[in-house]
Parts: structure tokens; sequence; C-alpha cells
């Protein structure tokens, strides 16, 4: 993990937020329904050769309207990273589930130190869970999803508690993550939550799961970048 | 981590394999550049109107020749999967990078116990490694690789070393990723090797590399699954 309010991200409001969603949110999710089709198709030679052909077509159309080859994409709304181009969570970013994450509220970050137990209810202790669908890009053995991919909801989900839903400049220091048993492609849930607090070091927990029970579990400190440490120093 | 020679698992040979890559290869490869062109375009609303409207024409295209719409596709050559769908190494999957993953070599698999030293050279120990290359769909925070993107490639990489190549089924038991510092979007380099081997687990480590060194290391176990312990237990 990942992000934060970071120096020199440029700004922009929710209404310029909401028409360049509007913009290239299609187009992202149009892009996901052709990975699921391009992995399961079993077309013949000559429609390949023309999907292939009418997919290039396309990119050098989207290509002309580059103005910078800078990587990625992320904006703040209300001190709120957007993240449109991220991995795990990018509206923009047709690799990416995309992960909506719910979060239900959080402790505060006071820099002291603090040990908390496992959140009751949603809204403590950073607490944020997603529901989600993995598909066949997802695939690591057959029918379940790939033990990384896993690894990666994970690592995401822990870093979104531990940041306050990435409000805080955070990066993962340690991950570890325990497989129970073989997570099913298909509709999956995954919560996350902070259970200690030091100066600059967030501790989170989390899992995945399917509808007959938890398949993976992570354990995970956070740490404040350098550059952003004036505040609890 | 994943795969492995799977019971059931539709087999083919060379011919047929090249044949098929040669058919459903050059899409993924075109989608890759789709997804960065996705997320790195500046495009108008009109031309993002009309990307969006062809990219949903070939998914349809596609989807009529869908046959079957079991998740994911593999098939086993001379003993080893191909794994076109997954989510790493997978020449049909446009989420992979895809990882393109050299073998040293491996020590043999007795069933004994034995400790092994890291590899001093490619081709002890399931030594791994690959070459690759990052872009815009692999980014967490601004210009850095996604912790979880890294943990994926990781838990891919040692899967490899502990199973000698996809060769031997077996399942990641837990995998702790460590974050040195933050890894460029970019070329990389990863490596993975087996340090320890047991009855049913292999513990394995590894590491993703910029120009300047190690950014992030792994160290996992892998188990064999219950299905395939007779020729061990």
């Amino acid at each position: 993990m990942d992000f934060g309010a970071q120096s020199g991200v440029p700004t922009i409001g929710a209404d310029e937020s909401e028409q360049l969603l509007a913009r290239y949110g299609p187009l992202a999710e149009a892009v996901r329904e052709l990975i699921d089709a391009t992995i399961r198709t079993q077309a013949d030679d000559a429609t390949m050769r023309e999907a292939t052909t009418q997919v290039r077509q396309v990119t050098e159309r989207l290509r002309d309207g580059i103005l910078s080859d800078a990587p990625g994409m992320r904006y703040v709304v209300d001190g709120r990273p957007l993240a449109w181009g991220n991995a795990v969570i990018g509206l923009r970013n047709p690799i990416a589930p995309p992960l909506v994450i719910e979060h239900g509220g959080s402790a505060s970050l006071d820099g002291g130190e603090a040990t908390l137990g496992p959140p009751h209810e949603h809204g403590e202790n950073g607490h944020c869970w997603s529901d989600f669908h993995l598909g066949a890009a997802y695939e690591g053995p057959p029918s379940l999803v790939h033990g990384g991919v896993s690894a990666l909801i994970l690592d995401h989900l822990l870093g979104e508690a531990a940041s306050e839903g990435l409000t805080k400049p955070l990066f993962t220091g340690t991950i570890t993550v325990k497989y129970l048993r073989g997570t099913p492609l298909g509709p999956l849930r995954a919560e996350a939550w902070v259970y200690r607090r030091e100066a600059i070091k967030t501790y989170a927990r989390g899992h995945i799961a399917d509808s007959a029970g938890v398949t993976v579990e992570a354990e995970g400190v956070f740490i404040i970048p350098a550059w952003a440490r004036e505040s609890v120093e």
C-alpha cells in the first residue's frame, strides 16, 4: 500500500471530478468486459484478427489524446485522493476489479500509542470492507483466485484501514498473508481494521471471505513516510 | 500460488498449443496496450464515447465465440500447465504483465527433508527469475508500483520456484512480504529460490529489484494439496 495526500498532487473540485469520471469511467468498464472476453473467447482466426485490429485502432485514437505521458492519474477532492489509476480501486484502471470500499469510520490518529481490539461493529478502528466480484482475469489455479491477487487486495484494504481511507500518507512495511483454503472466483467480501497504533506505525488485520467463511487472512504494519513525519515526530 | 498439474485438466500437444497461442495471443497483447491508453488518455468526450462503443462491439463479437463459460483457460503440454488465463503469467490474460519466467533448473523433490542454502548461481534450488516491465496499470502511489502488485508477483514467483516451474501441485500456505522502499514503475527483475523442503512443505524466498537494488523481499511456505499427497505420505 500506497497513496495518501501527496504534496504536488493536482487538486480538483467535486464538480470537475464528476465530469471527468463521466468522460473516462465508461471506457474502463467496457475494457473490463473486453478483458474477460479476451480470456474466454473461442472465436475463430478471422474473428480474432479483426478484433485485434479494431482494438489497436481504438488504442491509437486514445493515444492521440494523451498530452502527458506521466504514468497513472491522481486527483484530490476535499483531501481524499481519487486514485483513478490505482490497480485495486482505480475507476479508470481496467485491471482494477475495481473494489468499492466502504468506511465505517475511524479511530483518531493522535500520535500516541494505543492497543485497539478488533472491531465489534462497522465504524470502529478504521474498519472498512468491500463486496466485490472476481472473474476469469483474476484466476490462478482452475476456478480459484490467484493467491497473489488475494495478497494484492488485502494489502490494499489493510492500507485503507490504516490510512483512514487514504487520507493519511502510509506505506506498507510488512504484510503476512495466510491462506486457509482456496478462494473461489465469484462474489467475495474483504474486510480490514486497525488493531494497534504507534507514532509512525499502524498495525492492521483483515481477511477475504466467500459465502462459506474466511479463505485468506492478513496482518500488516503500515508506516508514515519520512517526508510526512513532522506532525508525529 | 497456485496451479500444478491438476487432474481433469485438458491436455494438448505442442503443435496445437502453438496454433492456439498464435490465434489468441495477439489480442491479449493489443488489450494490454488499450488498458494503458485507457488509464492515460486525455481524449475528449466524443472520442471517449466512440472508443467505448467500439470496445463494446468487439466484446460482443468475441462473446459470440464463447462455447464454454468456465472461467480461465488451462492446458497441459508435456506435463507443464500453460496457465494462459493466469493473472501473472497468462499469455491470454491482458491483466498479466505477463511475466516470462526463466528456470535455471531445480533441486529434486525426493519427499525427504533437506535444508538448502541460497542459490549461488542460476540453476540451483528451483531458482527462477523474470525481467519485466510494469506500466501505469500497476500503479499504487504516484509513479510507484502498488505494494499489493509486488505481493502478487512475489507470491507467483516463489510458487514457481517451489513447484519446479508449476510441474508440482502446490498452494501458498503463508507468505510474508517486506517493503524496503518504493518500487518504481518501469523495468524490474524478480527472483525466487527454495531454501528448505520437508515432506509436504517447501520454503521459498525471493525479491523484486530495480536498477539500484532490492525494493521488496518475500518469504513463503508452499504446501502440497491433500489430493496430491499419496506420493509423499
